[in-house]
């Protein structure tokens, strides 16, 4: 028989964990504050707890999806955790994985922190993945379960990591998301139909300039390439105020837009004209 | 015999410009203010102009790539352009293309504004694509010519809208560039590698994302569809505030993050908690 689990919170992130554990074969007990979400687990096997003891006392693994840091402390203050593996998937901070991580180990338990690399609608699919951090005993005894939501990738025993790694690419998507809201902006104030510029312009763009992240990260891991820079941040800040002006032209709030205009600006004066997308990530460095 | 092209400026940009037309076999000939830049032109066939009405002169199509509008301005200012055609790759804003295209015409040309939507390196290559807008006649009669530099995408007649273009996708690049920085930074802050975090982990992840701009894009263009969001802003709100606390607990700059973080806040706060990233859109225009 495979890992019973028990997934704690049935919001949109826990029901699609909940579904895959199901569909995977796993035994699954769900608890949710609201009773009654997602009925569609009931068919698929699931079994309701009345309480989060309940639902504890009927897995050994025991998976925690909730809105926030302080619903986990709040849903599993007092229970008992004694030989259970408690992995949160709630999103929260560094510090927080580290503090949960310490009640949970004193509750009994082996406690993993988690980041969902993933939409809902992803889990279980191929691009999915998550982050693990905290008890190597823990991850080593239900990697094999957890795969069943998305690829295992485990960054160490300090509870923290696996927050640190979830922020870094949620800081990464936002940006994305940001840049292509605004643009997306920018070209509806002239009527030009989202769907087709999506296709045809904006998403080829970023492919083509996620290209550059390989040589960024390479200059950051080993130094500046020799040799002048072919999009140097002088002519770039330069042009970036076209970008601000146009927004304010076009009745576009340029509001996401502005810190990168300021960080340019600020590495043209001090020094870094000549230089490219890589000298901005030193610049946010806040003893720099 | 190939259509001469003359090409002022040879910045990183202007230099990858003239040497895709001489690859692709054009008579060019090349001016730049500071005179002997990228002597490299020279070995392909380049002529050299000693002032931008001996440029001018050699050739019916006219490429210009200088810093900024201004600098464009100066250049061109008193010239006889009469027969000519003048594509400005420039990057500018939709009112300086009209300006400009304005006192052009009146020199007696054709003008196109153009956004040149490649880095240097990836000029004559298959990814590189450039915006262009103004004059029907002068695109009828050079856009094979301008094939070599990159794929033409003719988007109208006002010769302001490649500039919007370029400006959009400028912003989403910009957005995604920033995002990526900011990662790196707080991946760096922990000594993780770049490249690998890169490779592993930032591309794939925001490859995966990229993949919910359609449906952003749709809803814009069709209205929200019917249903629960897969992640809804009133949780990503909440999760967002983790971003900027473990960016300040790291020592790096939460700057590029802020406005974002407001702009959830907002969309919460006037009752969009319950709908998806799509809903951000609107709440950029001003007038909202
Ligand atoms: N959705 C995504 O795309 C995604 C991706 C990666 C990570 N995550 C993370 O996964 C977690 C859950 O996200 P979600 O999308 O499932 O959010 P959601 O759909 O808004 O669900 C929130 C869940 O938290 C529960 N909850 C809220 N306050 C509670 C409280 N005081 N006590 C007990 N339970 C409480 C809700 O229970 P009720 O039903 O009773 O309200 C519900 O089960 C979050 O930390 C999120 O950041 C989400
Ligand atoms: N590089 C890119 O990735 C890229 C991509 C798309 C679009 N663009 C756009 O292409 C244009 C050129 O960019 P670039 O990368 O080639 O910049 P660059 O390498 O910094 O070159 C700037 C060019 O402008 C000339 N210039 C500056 N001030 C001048 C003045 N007052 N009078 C006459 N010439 C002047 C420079 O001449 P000197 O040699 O005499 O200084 C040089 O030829 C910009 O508008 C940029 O936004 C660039």
């Amino acid at each position: 028989m495979k890992t019973p689990v028990t997934v704690l919170g049935l919001g949109a992130m826990g029901t699609a964990l909940a579904r895959a554990f199901l569909t995977a074969g796993h035994p699954t007990t769900v608890w949710n504050r609201t009773p009654g979400r997602s009925p569609e687990l009931d068919t698929l096997g699931a079994v309701r707890a009345a309480s989060p003891t309940e639902a504890v006392a009927a897995s050994p693994l025991v998976v925690v999806c909730l809105l926030v840091d302080a619903t986990v402390g709040s849903t599993l203050d007092g229970l008992d955790l004694s030989g259970k593996a408690v992995v949160n998937l709630t999103n929260g901070t560094p510090a927080q994985a580290r503090g949960t991580g310490e009640r949970v180990a004193a509750a009994g338990a082996e406690y993993l922190d988690g980041g969902i690399m993933a939409v809902p609608a992803m889990i279980g699919g191929p691009a999915a993945f998550v982050f693990y951090s905290g008890s190597p005993v823990a991850f080593e005894r239900h990697s094999a379960d957890l795969a069943a939501v998305g690829r295992p990738e485990y960054v160490g025993g300090d509870a923290g990591l696996a927050a640190l790694h979830d922020i870094a690419l949620l800081s990464a998507m936002y940006g994305m998301f940001g840049g292509a809201q605004h643009a997306l902006a920018l070209v509806g104030s002239e009527k030009i139909p989202a769907s087709r510029f999506t296709e045809d312009f904006l998403l080829p763009w970023v492919t083509a300039m996620l290209g550059s992240l390989p040589r960024i990260a390479k200059e950051l891991d080993e130094g500046p390439e020799p040799g002048a820079a072919g999009s140097n941040l002088a002519m770039q800040a330069a042009a970036y105020e076209n970008l601000i002006d146009t927004s304010v032209a076009q009745g576009i709030d340029p509001g996401l837009l502005v810190p990168m205009g300021e960080l340019l600006r600020q590495a043209v004066g001090t020094g870094h004209g000549d230089e490219d997308l890589a000298a901005l990530v030193p610049l946010l460095r806040r003893s720099v």
